[in-house]
């Protein structure tokens, strides 16, 4: 992907992040044509024809190697080759695989070599993401299915599938898909497509094996209709035919205030108004931020950015005045692991690098995913397509009022006067996009604060993942609908952090506090039982991998061991949590290899250039020999005293769906995320470098008739205007 | 205290939310009157004269008992009774005590009746909150004191305490004032009286005992100076002219730039603009929230509210859609125990209760504290005064765009175009005072989400409580200057959630996960591992007490169980925390008596009418034997089953100061508070009664070139004005 402003003239990135800015279009279809040139490789289009061909499905970014990044901007280096990730899919020869190759030099590239994962393993073309024209076949496949049933269906749901323009079934797909690795067959769940479909389940689940490049071979295993299991179509017919089927039969959805759509329906009983529109985000003086190209500037705050098609943004070389805090911070991997009675539920566990959620970046609308104020940037994605496709406004930025003050004092006289109040206005920029995973919806965000502080936040929002109800099925969740079952799953969202705290030799340590009991010095015989700073450093990768169930210690401390700061104490920064994150599966079993990073709130690592990901678009569809194994990371714990450290972060919650997620999530209390927060990095607060204070001094006490307002920027903040209606287009076009 | 808008004219509140408010500044003139005219009181006049004499210290409402006031509210009952606390100190007289009275009825009182606390015990005199008057007279002793010290202080500090208009010391006295209940002995830490003096210790700490209610017979028990401990000024003296004191002699503090004052220096290297106004909150077509009196509503939710001198804001009759949710979420108290190597820092235990904690409501800075729209109400306090005292906007309502959706999700068609796209804009409703507790402001807010869900929190910023740095502190803080230790400490916050959801019968139990392995339905021969919903009903009050250490499940709810909504369950709201807290002190360690809510995340308590708060004005100076020992409603653990239950819940976190927090305590990071979520309290999410959300519609796929926008406000949001100026008074005076 690549952002470019969403109107008006590109500007030509600063030199120093474009290293790490996405491929424009031009450069995914200099990539594309040149592979496609390539006859050793075989290549057709992906859209349309045959699954049994050699395909391009991603083309991203390959960034730097770091050293030679470092180089680069740290000593004048030379600047690193730009390069790009294609992802092959090998689909038309007898043994598929897929491969992945590094292509360059980028404008115009002119060669390409494999690249291989850590254990040089070759990716089983089973464990590829599915594609649309995949997707295509199976509906094909599963239409011709289910004509045995046609009558069970048009009697139960009113909806089906053959000539059905008004109303037409659809189907969810869930994963992994099958049980063992080398498997390829997916649970189906029929729905009404009606809008918000997702919470419209028929009572119908399928199980077709899609392994083959031939779909003829596709096939239907089983079915689950209604608490019961069907070992094809026909059996399933037969019964109904018999009238032995206990059927489901769903009332006809309304035309108008469908549950699962967002008309408005009741109305509050206070009265108070609705039909205008609430508080805003406006811009009185206008920007205090800079983005030019990837680079983003705000209250001492640098960093390039991109947004991964595999994963989503990550942010790279993020300083605060000039010094380096974090090279890396990016998304790594976002799972929900359900629990259930239908088949379909019992088998979801989506990790959703495996569906394309650095790509799913759809049009952020003015004014509701973000202020009208805010800057929208396009990126393009080349992702299961023949081309770039643009995504409009996939990104915003802005800088959010807080509503709450950055630090504030009132100094009393306790005389009914003051000896002076002080404020700092609170602001914060986002840098957000949101990824649009089928149903549910991710907004990503990381705010910038102008003392040093940044956050990294997650909301859920969108439709749940919700199966048929039937009466087992509460031991899994709420039943949120007549027929609609809310499972309850585990979010987990994981997060590469490569910290270099004023260099690249760091060591970590916790510190919390423990109770001392100890003789009071001022009075003999007595004990002072007192909290004292304990602080465990640690040595070595296992030492530093803090497991869920146990713990964590509340202070998180990178530091350098070589810099102190004015006062004499290693300059660290912290990492601090905002998670209610549990296990998704007891360790070990099965799919649990494939999210192994999911075992820890943090594990630290040594920074290693064959260890860039702790998860891949391959988890998805073999979690169970997974190519990216994050246990592999910590497994030769090696020492971490003084070494290029990467801290790895997993937040997440539980979600246990309620009558209240419909018709979506919503998002007050279904945050999670972290804080970089610094600790002895700075001599004092940063944020004394802003000129937003404000400074009260009484003129005149004990009357305080008159005050001194010290301040440093104009007294008024003016109008704020943005008179411009809403508007949305939605699209996302290859160009 | 009462709430008054802050200009224009005082609406009546509406009758049933009258009955908690705030006494008015008559009503408060009213009950000092009566009370003054009683001679077998003898009371006299809080300001001046001796310690020795009796005086009304605090008046405030008494709220009516739950039984009358829903029995009102309810049931068209008679009105409560409006009645008064009145909390006098008999210092007067031979065994001098404080006593609390009901006094009413109001608005013209005619009988006054003493309250009893649980137990029936009275109040130790020692137990008493300091007034200014004490102030005062230890000011003056301690000058005295410090006279033979006069040449010490004045080479190493440069400030003294005689005929120092420009160049005076000042004190910070720490509690609790001694080591067992009935002592009355206090640390003061002496500090140079400039902007930011809680950052200016000399080195210098003074233990005087101020028992007596003669001052005269008040005296300096102990000193510590930069590491020694002395038995009086005289031998220090010495020891400093024989020249074998070790003398911290500091630095002449800069006339600009102090390092604990606001003032701007240094500069982001960003250069990006730092001397205009940055984002604001604006209101482009008004307020969407009613206030009468000390009602507010807001897109479904009203409430009562009330600002206790004694402890914060006090909610009532939270209902949404007209349906009880709580009947009391309040603020009972806000505590920081600290660790040090001084003797203060060792000593220092605060309870902020016992230091005014919800009269210190100083005026909040329009377009700081809260947004420049914001509507803001004065308040009347009765705390150690001769009558009310007006403290202008001391609180504030406003709505706080958050800047992310409330809910959104983007309906791709995976072809370059989309089914829909629906967002709703995310707002949420702020009420807000502060608590500036000499160093520390707490800013106290309740949120009000559109959806149901509403938010609780808690920033603190404000002055760091630090002593003299000495090496030997490095083991309970960080140097954060030259001569200035920041003590790590924690700060606990103690809420009382009375809710009663959907009538007062409730019961309460947990939710979490647990893994199970079944037989898989549809492979035989394999294994499913999965989660399933892990219910624990919860007795008693005893299994519904849950301990710091031992991890909180995840899901706190709290049903009625004989209302079930459309679904069939339980209607049911949850608490769900959002905190880092422990331990104070080891459990039963003696000042930790006096805080036993603080062993505790959440604790589920039978509600009764003299269980009202769970701590008291009085726990600060007699912390080892408690007038409110929490401990105690949980100790006959009586049956939580269907009855009316009070959630009691405590947050907080620990804080390690490092050099970021000079000049001040950031708010990034530092909130903590809870959410009460609906948990399948209502058959769908109540947001949907909201006339904002849009929908877009593609008009013509597969091109899209048109889209139908569905919305029920204005199409354009119009401009946001506020023009005016900053301006800030800072008084607060007796009326
Ligand atoms: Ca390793
Ligand atoms: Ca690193
Ligand atoms: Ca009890
Ligand atoms: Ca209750
Ligand atoms: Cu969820
Ligand atoms: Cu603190």
């Amino acid at each position: 992907s690549s952002p470019s402003p969403s109107a008006g003239p590109t500007e030509l990135p600063p030199d120093k992040a474009s290293i790490f800015a996405d491929l424009s279009a031009d450069e995914l279809r200099a990539v594309r044509t040149f592979l496609m040139s390539r006859p050793e490789l075989g290549l057709s289009p992906s859209r349309g024809g045959p699954l049994a061909k050699n395909t391009l499905f991603l083309v991203e970014l390959l960034p730097p190697k770091k050293r030679l990044a470092l180089r680069y901007l740290d000593h004048s280096g030379r600047r690193p080759r730009r390069q790009a990730r294609a992802v092959v899919f090998f689909g038309g020869q007898a043994e598929p695989n897929i491969t992945e190759f590094a292509v360059g030099p980028l404008p115009r590239p002119s060669s390409y070599r494999p690249l291989r994962f850590k254990g040089s393993r070759t990716v089983p073309f089973t464990a590829r993401p599915m594609t649309q024209l995949e997707y295509e076949l199976l509906y094909g496949v599963l239409a011709q299915a289910m004509q045995p049933l046609h009558r069970l269906l048009l009697d139960a749901t009113g909806f089906w599938f053959h000539n059905c323009s008004q109303r037409c079934l659809t189907f969810s797909d869930i994963a992994p898909r099958g049980l063992v690795s080398g498997e390829r067959r997916s649970w189906l769940v029929l729905q009404r497509f009606v809008e918000g479909f997702f919470l419209h389940p028929v009572g119908l689940e399928v199980l077709v094996d899609h392994r083959d490049t031939d779909p003829r071979r596709w096939a239907v295993q089983q079915l689950w209709y209604n608490g019961r299991y069907f070992s094809s179509p026909q059996e399933l017919a037969e019964c109904y035919e018999r009238g032995t089927l206990a059927v489901a039969r769903l009332p006809e959805p309304p035309s108008q205030q469908l549950f699962s759509s967002y008309e408005p329906r009741g109305h509050f009983t206070t009265g108070t108004p609705t039909r205008v529109h609430g508080a805003k985000v406006c811009e009185p003086q206008g920007r205090r931020y800079r983005v030019r190209g990837n680079q983003l500037e705000y209250g001492g705050w640098s960093l390039a950015f991109r947004l991964r098609s595999s994963a989503g943004l990550q942010l790279f070389n993020l300083r605060f005045n000039g010094e380096r805090v974090a090279y890396e911070v990016s998304v790594q991997e976002a799972i929900a692991f359900y629990g259930g009675h239908t088949p379909a539920a019992m088998q979801t566990k989506y990790m959703d690098a495996g569906w394309g959620m650095g790509a799913v970046t759809y049009e952020l609308a003015r004014g509701i995913d973000c202020p009208e104020v805010a800057t929208y940037l396009d990126v393009h994605h080349f992702y299961d397509a023949d081309g770039p496709v643009r995504f409009p406004r996939a990104i915003c930025i802005f800088e959010l009022p807080t509503g709450v003050p950055l630090r504030r004092h009132f100094d009393s006289d306790f005389q009914g006067g003051f000896h002076f109040y002080a404020g700092l206005e609170g602001q914060a920029l986002v840098l957000r996009t949101t990824s649009t995973v089928y149903n549910y919806d991710y907004i990503w965000d990381f705010l910038l604060y102008p003392n040093g502080v940044m956050e990294a936040k997650v909301h859920a929002t969108g439709f749940i993942h919700a199966t048929f109800y039937t009466p087992q099925g509460r031991r899994y969740g709420s039943r949120v609908h007549s027929h609609v079952l809310g499972n309850l799953h585990t979010h987990l969202v994981h997060y590469k952090v490569d910290l270099d705290i004023a260099g690249t030799g760091n060591s970590f340590e916790t510190m919390d506090v423990r109770f001392e009991n100890i003789s009071n010095p001022w009075s003999p015989g007595a004990r002072v039982v007192q909290p004292w700073l304990h602080r465990q450093p640690r040595h070595s990768e296992r030492q530093a991998a803090f497991l869920f169930g146990t713990a964590l210690p509340r202070y998180l401390l990178f530091y350098n061991p070589r810099r102190r700061n004015r006062w004499g104490h290693a300059r660290s920064y912290r990492i601090q949590h905002s998670s209610h994150a549990g296990p998704v599966l007891p360790r070990g079993w099965r799919e649990e290899e494939g999210v192994s990073w999911g075992r820890y709130h943090l594990a630290v690592t040594r920074h290693h250039e064959n260890e860039p990901t702790s998860s891949s678009i391959y988890a998805q569809n073999d979690p169970w020999e997974p190519l990216v194994s994050f246990e592999g990371f910590i497994r030769n714990n090696e020492s971490i005293d003084d070494q290029d450290l990467v801290a790895w972060v997993t937040v997440g919650f539980l979600h246990i769906p309620h009558a209240e997620d419909i018709p979506n999530t919503a998002t007050p209390g279904n945050a999670v995320g972290f804080f970089l927060r610094p600790f002895n990095f700075f001599d004092e607060d940063p944020s004394v470098a802003s000129h937003s204070p404000v400074i009260v001094r009484p003129l005149d006490p004990p009357t305080f008739s008159r005050a001194e307002i010290q301040r440093w920027t104009p007294a008024s903040p003016g109008p704020c205007v943005d008179p411009e209606p809403f508007t949305y287009n939605g699209t996302y076009r290859q160009e």
